[in-house]
């Protein structure tokens, strides 16, 4: 049987970038987390949720925390997701990016979030990424030892388009780091997980940052691991913790077997594509 | 408030196609049913679902059950959305075909099943429509005076294709009648109906036969309306019924216009599109 085990690191974030590399360092310490084989973080778990700050905590790809990143997942031989924080290209464009590191702290995956999160409610703006953000523009699968693994960030699995394309180009495992709000989290986060598993047959891997109700974002928490089946394998409340789960990749063969929905697309008549 | 008022029919389905219209029209003689603007069918709610009848039971576009749908819609000057009935074509071929008629009796829909159900266990089959039915190549909207309206049928669902293309195409009611089994009824048929109703932001509506455990195959029931929050309006149990609702399709501009998904996909990068 090919088992991955997971350690979903459900934080609180901090306005201190070195105070949450520290927290994650710390915990990484902790045997039930580094001995697992992926560790997952939240979206924007380095820096608060704010739109106006994501400039300021933007760091290049290769600054100084990406190698810290590098390092702890090579210090501790595990795969890292690292959720996703702000990062600013040469052009100065900020972007909500994450970054993958395998057990030598290699870079082997890249998402920038291709849906910005832009809201209005009686035609004001309630949150609006688009403000500070640009969005990424490709959805890529990455190698492991396991399977292929393929990322989203938060509202891009609202478009089933999204983790469609992931798993088309391979993915068994999708990690979509997000942090739902109050409304739209407790109508929609889990249902959402649970779906695209299933059409899919995938598992989905959904890291939240820990529920701060004096941040200026309210996250909903709830973290959650879904298998290919839809059944939930785990799922957080809204408080700080870890979240280990096994994840059995030779159950997504089986589903895709007894129930064989990606062969069953009819792409003689249509097709989700990139341009 | 622009309201659409639907009967949904949780009909017993007899091996007698007689009896099976004899039921309906009993059905539409009753105030509560004949007062919607809507009155929907399950899938092959004309004969038993099983395969191998398929064909026995199979009548061309304009016969005589055809006929009496269209008489019974002007009869009662109701849109009817007659859930599904085998077609045959002039070279033979039969399919899962799901007709609508407008007030006057006209067809004004007709859609045939485009994903047919063929499932497999350890390697063998379990149930193969592809045995005896061809598959339908198209997704289309019809309008009626409330909005445009798209039909699926029962496994259309599980692929997020379906629905899109019919939202994109600008449906915001769409009809799903369908049988699930009693392994992906409780599993699947809920969540399913809710998240296609939440990502295309539209009213879904999927009508079922009831349950008759001494039927060669076990229909879940359990007849759904979902509002385009995700929201479910109404929904039945296994036994035979009537549920009556009205949907406020106002409701589906308002969720349109506080999270803009439709508009938020990336079609500048990706789309999904008939070939």
């Amino acid at each position: 049987m090919k088992e991955l085990k997971v350690a979903m690191l459900q934080v609180k974030v901090y306005d201190d970038v070195q105070k949450n590399i520290e927290q994650l360092a710390a915990l990484l310490d902790r045997e039930e987390v580094n001995s697992a084989d992926l560790v997952t973080l939240p979206e924007m778990w380095s820096c608060p949720y704010q739109t106006e700050l994501f400039p300021k905590y933007a760091e290049k790809e290769g600054g100084e925390l990406w190698q810290t990143l590098s390092a702890l997942a090579a210090k501790h031989k595990i795969y890292l997701s690292a959720g996703s924080v702000p990062e600013v290209d040469d052009e100065g464009h900020v972007y909500n990016t994450s970054y993958t590191f395998d057990r030598e702290g290699n870079m082997i995956g890249k998402h920038r979030k291709v849906h910005l999160f832009d809201i209005y409610a009686h035609g004001q703006v309630v949150f609006k990424e688009s403000d500070t953000l640009t969005a990424g523009d490709t959805f890529q699968v990455f190698d492991t030892e396991f399977c292929q693994i393929g990322t989203n960030i938060c509202f891009d699995i609202r478009f089933p388009e999204s983790s469609r394309m992931l798993s088309l180009n391979g993915a068994k495992v999708i990690l979509n780091p997000g942090a739902f709000n109050m409304t739209t989290g407790p109508s929609h986060w889990e249902l959402g997980f649970r779906q695209r598993a299933i059409e899919n047959q995938v598992y989905m891997i959904g890291t939240a940052p820990a529920r701060d109700p004096e941040a200026g974002y309210t996250s909903w928490g709830h973290s959650i691991i879904v298998d290919p089946w839809g059944d939930i394998v785990t799922q957080m409340d809204e408080k700080e913790g870890i979240a280990v789960a096994t994840l059995n990749l030779d159950y997504v063969d089986k589903i895709r077997g007894k129930l064989p929905l990606l062969v069953a697309r009819r792409t003689d008549i249509y097709d989700v594509k990139m341009k």
